[in-house]
């Protein structure tokens, strides 16, 4: 089956960054012919000994194989070997689905000379259309024999679904004197809202840091942006994030998240994993515009972005911004349809940072023209004060337009 | 503002029930101008001394003005005046329209020779744009010249946004021999997800009711009708269920719900409230499709309901339907979002009746073709066992089309 590309979104960035090595990781992508015959589909990542991990891992109940696998192995704190598909999801295949997750994990453990309780996996792609080991197993020993250390670009690509751009960022950040790198990939653009969890990306650093503090930070990193990025407001059943630390740049151990000198580290990750999960958002299936919304003036941080996804999700929200209807009404609505506490009689709403409501109605001699240009441009920035507490988060999203029903009315993704 | 009128859904029936006079009730529809010139925006309804009432609201943050009214009132048991406006909601408006809902109510309580305390008020519209009271004041004065006892189907038009016909149903059933008669009119097509409430419905009946009865019945149906209806996830600030039992059909009063004599009463009332809830559903912005989604299996009620909704309000299940493509891996993707107890290696899915999925995965020689072909109609029937309990529950969408985001896109509605 052939596939026609997607033209690419009007958000993705003019230039990406290029990856640097990362000393104790090599890398190769390839076609298995999952799905789509030529499309580059499968991706296998070795790590040196020594390598530790961190992760999270999406809370759907029906979630896929590789995310049992890699729960069930996340503690163990040790990788060597990681293994991800796109064009086929590991879901819902019962038996033959475990079988396959287990082949590919005995095959990959033999490349890289490991237990199989080091190796970790992902799948991407249509949920529930069975799933066998024969190509996975194929494509792995192959890409075995074609590892490389500058293969990070060729891995984002393989990941893509309905991605109309490869997604990566990376940081050089100090640890000790020592310059430490971290390079990033993600896939997403349907199907998109992580809860506690996140959308496929994995992330790799020379750093040392030892595996329960790159735990505790991909948690606190995923927490304040993959989970803080939606499209559709559906939560994919193969969601994960790992981060792989081989500790090749030499540094003393990181031994906790609060350490000071884990400090550049920990804020680079966070902004490394911030720039993936607005890639994320300016390549939403059908995105014409990004949507940054911020919350403050909530119970809580967790309220605010509870609140803050509760605009991001709401149709009627971004039909209006895909129409640069300045419609404050609809966001007023999705406040509400929060759950979460809040102040009706002292609600700010501001659009390109103009006050639109203050204290809960409409400012007296309020002007639409500012507001409607700021909403004919491809960033929109919405803020909202609700005026209970001194809880903040930012969120990330895209508007909602002819191009998503396109791509979702005739494509099996 | 003059506005082209949206073409009739696809979904629409073709024919309505005429709906006979209730004794006890006046009614009187007509244009006060509040948003469109020469649209029917508002109606007025008056109930003779004795009558009773019950109802639910919408559980939204932030709620109009006209919903702290009715809640406020509804303890009390008593109607006499109903004021419903459309073009325009009362949310979001700050002082002056607390005060128009108060100089509303006093005008139809002169009308009616009542307490404000037994009037009742409702608006659907834009939110957040400045309410006066003038025109409406002047325009409950002038319906209250104009009450007809035949006024039903103006009524149901003169509530309606963008809905695209007007909504009714009607049923006659026996208490203790007598006939008794239930008329319901709703509105609703977009911002629609009730959530332990629903959105604009009047009903009338003249049966004799107490008033606590009548409020567990309403509850009770509510619950199971337009709780259970969903079109796009977002829940209105104006939603309302209100029923009103003036007594004239001489029964001896009903004291409680679970009286045998008021069996049929309750079921008829049950019944309408779901062929009105539907009629909502048929109507869905730019629906083509009317989708029932049936959930067993689960632990509860509540967790069979909220499962349901979760396949109902996911956009790649409803563009999925649109293309007609039996993606079924998408349900699976929602009934894993929903949060709620699931056995993945149990869950059954089927769609038209026919299996697609059992134990959790396709089964054997699975043929899409019949799949594909019930897909096509304009009514879809999706089934989800999720083989944990008894727990069971219907719910009706639409699907997510082109229509949505024309209508939303470029509407302020």
């Amino acid at each position: 089956m052939a596939k026609k590309p997607l033209p690419k979104s009007p958000l993705g960035p003019a230039e990406m960054p290029p990856l640097p090595p990362i000393p104790g990781v090599q890398l190769a992508a390839g076609s298995a012919g999952l799905r789509y015959s030529g499309r580059t589909d499968l991706m296998l990542a070795l790590f040196d000994k020594g390598t530790t991990v961190g992760g999270v891992f999406t809370t759907s109940t029906t979630c896929g194989v590789p995310i049992d696998w890699g729960r069930a192995r996340i503690k163990g704190g040790r990788a060597r070997a990681l293994v991800v598909n796109s064009g086929n999801a590991n879901v819902m295949n019962g038996e033959i689905g475990k079988i396959t997750a287990r082949k590919t994990a005995e095959t990959a453990a033999g490349v890289a000379g490991c237990s199989v309780d080091e190796v970790f996996l992902a799948s991407t792609g249509v949920i529930g259309e069975p799933f066998h080991p024969e190509k996975i197993v194929a494509g792995v020993e192959q890409l075995g024999r074609e590892l490389k250390t500058d293969a990070f670009e060729q891995a984002a690509r393989a990941i893509m679904t309905t991605d109309t751009f490869p997604k990566w960022a990376t940081r050089q950040v100090q640890i000790d004197g020592r310059t430490v790198t971290i390079n990033g990939i993600a896939k997403g653009s349907g199907m998109i809202a992580p809860n506690m969890a996140t959308m496929l990306s994995y992330i790799f650093t020379d750093a040392a840091v030892e595996a329960p503090a790159l735990q505790q930070m991909t948690h606190f990193c995923a927490e304040r942006s993959f989970n803080c990025v939606t499209v559709d407001g559906d939560t994919s059943t193969s969601d994960m994030c790992l981060v792989f630390a081989t500790g090749k740049a030499g540094n003393k151990p990181i031994a906790a998240s609060r350490e000071r000198r884990a400090r550049d580290f920990f804020i680079g990750l966070r902004d490394l994993m911030m720039d993936l999960a607005q890639l994320v958002a300016r390549d939403g299936e059908g995105a014409q515009k990004l949507i940054t919304i911020t919350v403050t003036g909530a119970a809580s941080r967790q309220a605010a972005r509870k609140i803050a996804l509760s605009i991001g999700n709401s149709p009627l929200v971004k039909t209006a911004i895909a129409g640069s209807d300045a419609n404050w009404g609809r966001i007023a609505m999705a406040v509400g349809k929060s759950g979460e506490k809040t102040s009706r009689e002292k609600i700010d709403v501001r659009i390109g940072g103009v006050p639109i409501a203050e204290d809960g109605g409409i400012v007296a001699g309020y002007d639409e023209t500012p507001v409607a240009a700021h909403l004919k441009g491809q960033e929109v920035l919405i803020e909202v004060d609700v005026g209970v507490g001194r809880g903040m988060a930012t969120i990330w999203t895209c508007d909602l337009t002819h191009g998503y029903i396109d791509i979702n009315g005739d494509y099996r993704s």
